[in-house]
């Protein structure tokens, strides 16, 4: 069984590698174009300044082609993979004067999916054994998608929906406008195109009792506790998939995995990552060529 | 004196409000094209869910805009204000069918800038008093700079340079090709145009001592405690404008100003902001008009 | 029960529009800048000189809004109505110029997706009464993805998949490269989102009956007579939800519904649609003002 | 003698591309993520199942190379050459998952130029030894103007204006607006830029000799039988080249030529010729490397 | 007779004001942000500091716009008319700061434009009386085209070819590569697309001859001295327009006039036009409202 | 000491010879697909055609690559070098197709680049030994500011701001808003962000005084004769950096130098610098291979 991860096509985030360079670049880096010559080369490391799970490399590289086609950049690791304090991402070499440049834009990118990666796994290792896969949400950085949802998946998390287009949820919202959570389902049920599953979130084993009578097979239960997470699994049985979702945290999500949601999402791996702490240190070099 | 923070002309962030509408929303809402009729209006109320400080409500009403121009926004506070919980953002009245597109997208904008602008805030009342400002730096989101430098500045901080092409700055790499803080810095003030100031990197007395020496006038002190900071400030005394910068939290951010420091940098108020807690409630509607 | 069909984005076809303009009008409409006056207005007529459905009409208004803000544009019926020869699409009014600029343009926005809602609505009618639907496929007009998908929806189509990136199918290549129907769709099962239905293409009763027994519930069954599609719907009873394909015309599409096929999908609905023939009249006007 | 087809540049398609893999690819091709090995290899075979003329190998080439640049093309053939059923248009050699998910796309451009190109080719041969050429109109697929022209002119034809921009066509309306046909022709001849002929449309003998004797030298015969336009070519003699218009099928094209129209315009050839049948199937591979 | 110059539509302009903005206003203009308040609200006056050709006033407008739609744009004189020194051109009316924004891109238009329109009116009035027309060239400015031909051609010159694509001419390259001139116009004649009058450079009146007897009727003449060019329309006699291009300026433009050349090409209309001298002062204002 | 000039980031250019070229080419040169045959191949060289100052040889290059990869650009001299008449700025060899289509555009940016720095070399020249620099200014082509400043920094020029983000220049206007110098600079002072220098417009010895005793070290000097300017230098002494501006030509510039200014801006070095003679000749070729 294969089920790599989605990567995403390279054309979905260059446009975001080229604004981040636009925003910082802007007319040139006047800091070295007073200091460093042209024909300065170098070797910098890019490094762990603390474990993590390394995530980014290719956008990193990217970063780095578009600055200056000259440097070479050799991975020391793959994403997804442990990296302890002082390991080493990877190494760029070329002129200085361009590895300066994409230095910043480069290690932005890394950190905050090196971040996102990073925490997402500190969740799925807290339900490790239990069955339960977590999930991400919609809660991702506006104009990074792609990348927070490809940094959760590195992270060992399995994807929900991209967005509005992919996936069918009934929400309260959408709820209320039917007049209940059985009309919903119903009327979503009878009008979905086949290839997508009708997914009802309910906030009470009475509304999941409703939806399963109605037909719903996958259920987002929201804001419970792991008790009622419980009980809801205990009267639906097989008749339906469990997600739990809201106030989940790592003190508690394994509670909710052993309550029995198979699907476990948490917004807080992509809208509260805190960056990993990856620097550039030049190791070789300032030698002008 | 006036001195509002700039306020990102739109065109900059425009691009960005498009590619979080596109990666979301991609061909279209499947769910509230099954259940919600397009003649449905109703009013949506953007809420705190924690005391914020509340920023980016220009951003959420152009999302609002480009997904239903039939949508009206009434913002219930300013950028910069702080926020009570269950503070009212915003009122968005106007086709239920935009509103729910865009909720997503909306409160995603909103969440991380007012994030952002309050952790600043905490930064920025830490050092009441002592006359030394909070300054971000250019660890801000790939994608983001004018945004997150805006929530920084809406938070109370002091903006520093936008990016490598608005302020000159000597780090190690550059004082390492140059052969020393002495020789780097007497060149970049041979060379450098008049409008923009030479800041330099150092990371102990002695190079301080080195860089005012040479001329210098504007100091970033890397990595130093804040006794180490009091030692450079004692012995540089007005030659110098002081900023430190690493190793800068809550706990200790105090510690550097009284010791000296004018300008405190802090990579954490763009790099691991966590998203302040923000939703949107249907308050009245679902009535079909 | 709402379900209208996902009206796409105007940002979504908006490019196109401009991709369309550039090309048509480029530095300007040499003809009438030599024999129009800017003040000449006018009133034009788009008619329809078939019986068609009529689709498409906001692009035309964007077509003509772009060219010439000043044009205003009355929609003579609604997109998915039926239209007999010599019927009125709309109305334009303003200057002469703008609307002879615009007018090849939209004419040709409006005859293809009037064309393809046509055909569609002529296979939807061709299985009236068998409860089957008429879905679309990808064999879409490349940049017109999803306008045309909003044209089959507007002939009474049900939209399939809109690439690759919201639906899961199991065709020829993944079945061989999965070592046949039954590890496939086991492997597919095992790894989807849950969201998402996995749907496997069969080409023979077998092949349905291995799919079936692996747990697959929604089938397509790739270019079979239908009473190959009769054999497989009486032995996959109500285990699957079946859906035929290949080879479909309007003098057999019936023979498939009635066969038992729920779904028929058929490519020549957006790939071999022949234009609506609709023209634009001037009809008062050449009046300077 | 030369006179290759425009090539049109490939910045002037590369967009529609983009476009196209955009909206097919999205976020990434699910089905292959779950199934095929990032390593598996294969080769696909592009084939013909109907004969035709083909067209659109280099913009097939270049869906394949944005998609997965390790992806080898090599052509079968060349554009305008003519294809037997079961004829080899391609093989594409490389990642099996960059085959599949280029593949749709690549199809759907082929198809549509090849189907053209086809069209054309037998309008072009249906007139074959009369001296006539057969050209298109600007009633091609909004965003596909260089393409479906390109497309014509490998299946033989001769292209007319691309745009409003690079020809002089005076029509009813401009006609109307100059008060007759002497008065347009006269007004364009004295006041258009020297590079531009003056074409102008004509529906009767009358208009055409008063187009002649007004000066003019080029002229557009709008749905006219071949009769009428015999008429028109004796009474013009060698005053004018003509082209005739409207209401051209296959069965009556070489009517026209014989009598005296020297250019036909075909709109069908464009907006109407049904797509030609192309598939690719994988002839070897599904091995991981 | 009407023949009002091509307004190039908007859309093919809008960019190159935008890209005049980011690159000019970028993150925001600092100064303002210290000192002007937003609230303060003024009227500012663009005016002409030397007599000029204004050329330019709908781009202006477009650029207050993009930056402040609270600016009020009223121009004060049209395109194409002289304007005394000390000339209103326009009055902008609204925040302070935005005019202050948007003051140095508007000038710059403005000045450049009307530059270009001025050395054109000086070309036309030279050769006020000879039925010779002024016409532009290809040499523009990259990014410009439609720009500075607007400008041209509201100087009163005649708009030449906008490109590669709306002309035929055929230079010394393409005759030496077809073996000559006869040889070259014999196959351009044969080949072209009716609607394009073929062009052809000759340098002496032996060409001419060449050109005119394969057929020619539109020559241009280059690098020839007006008795050259006599020379030329002597032998020439009616049966070709004659084009003098190459080495004209201010001083013998009209002998080329009464040579014969009923066309003359000047290059330094757009490729070396001074800029002409526009300043914005403002004249009320500085209140804080 | 190093401080070659900033080399504007090829992203922050290449969309305007992409718009040049879309501009020119359009959909295709005609005339060459008429004549030359794509087979033909030939090598052109790009010679001055007067003494010049070389600039723009990258961009050129990049024109090409665009057009056609299969050309092989060789440079022959270096941007910044001077070049004689009849100098050979660079060879081409390649498809005489792609060679004569790329021309136009590569000779405009020459040209034009070429042209200013040339202008700004006579500049520098006058000002030679007297320890003055020569600046630029924002009175750039929209459109053209990295390449504008790049051509002054060729040709000996310090470059002033690049925008309005990266600089602070009190005006007039600020000066007035703000109730005169000393208020506005004391105001600005205070509240600029640390590294930027704040530099005040003057107009007369008085407000020089006003503006240093406020603390300004940095004035600019508008619109004053080289003996007012002496005057100001004389009671400024080191005070302040002058710099000095408006009314600047090269009959006076080295007035203005021995009068004390350090810094003298020009804004005729991009607003009216007269285009460079460059063109291209076909040296060998012409021969299909």
């Amino acid at each position: 069984m294969i089920a790599t991860p989605i990567h995403p096509p390279r054309a979905r985030w260059c446009q975001l590698v080229e604004l981040a360079l636009a925003e910082d670049v802007g007319p040139g880096d006047i800091t070295s174009s007073l200091l460093i010559s042209p024909d300065t080369t170098g070797t910098g490391r890019i490094e762990a300044r603390e474990p993590m799970v390394a995530c980014g490399l290719v956008v990193a590289e990217e970063v780095f082609r578009q600055v200056e086609p000259g440097v070479q950049f050799q991975a020391g690791c793959r994403d997804g993979d442990p990296v302890s304090a002082d390991g080493t991402l990877a190494l760029v070499t070329g002129p200085l004067r361009g590895i300066l440049c994409a230095e910043r834009t480069a290690l932005n990118f890394l950190s905050r999916l090196s971040g996102v990666a990073g925490l997402t796994r500190r969740f799925v290792e807290a339900v490790a054994g239990t069955g339960a896969r977590i999930v991400d949400t919609r809660k991702t950085l506006p104009g990074w998608r792609v990348l927070d949802k490809y940094a959760t998946a590195m992270g060992g998390a399995l994807n929900h929906r991209f967005g509005l287009y992919d996936g069918i949820l009934l929400k309260d919202n959408h709820i209320a406008a039917s007049g209940g959570v059985a009309a919903a389902v119903k009327s979503a049920l009878a009008l979905a195109p086949a290839g997508l599953r009708v997914q009802v979130e309910v906030q009470s084993a009475d509304e999941a009792e409703a939806a399963c009578s109605a037909g719903a097979d996958f259920l987002l239960i929201d804001n419970c506790s792991p008790e009622e997470v419980a009980a809801i699994a205990r009267s639906c049985g097989d008749r339906a998939l469990l997600e739990a979702s809201g106030g989940v945290g790592l003190e508690n999500v394994r509670a909710y995995a052993e309550a029995g949601a198979k699907r476990i999402s948490v917004g807080a791996l992509t809208h509260s990552a805190p960056a990993a702490d990856i620097s550039l240190e030049i190791v070789l070099g300032g030698v002008a060529v």
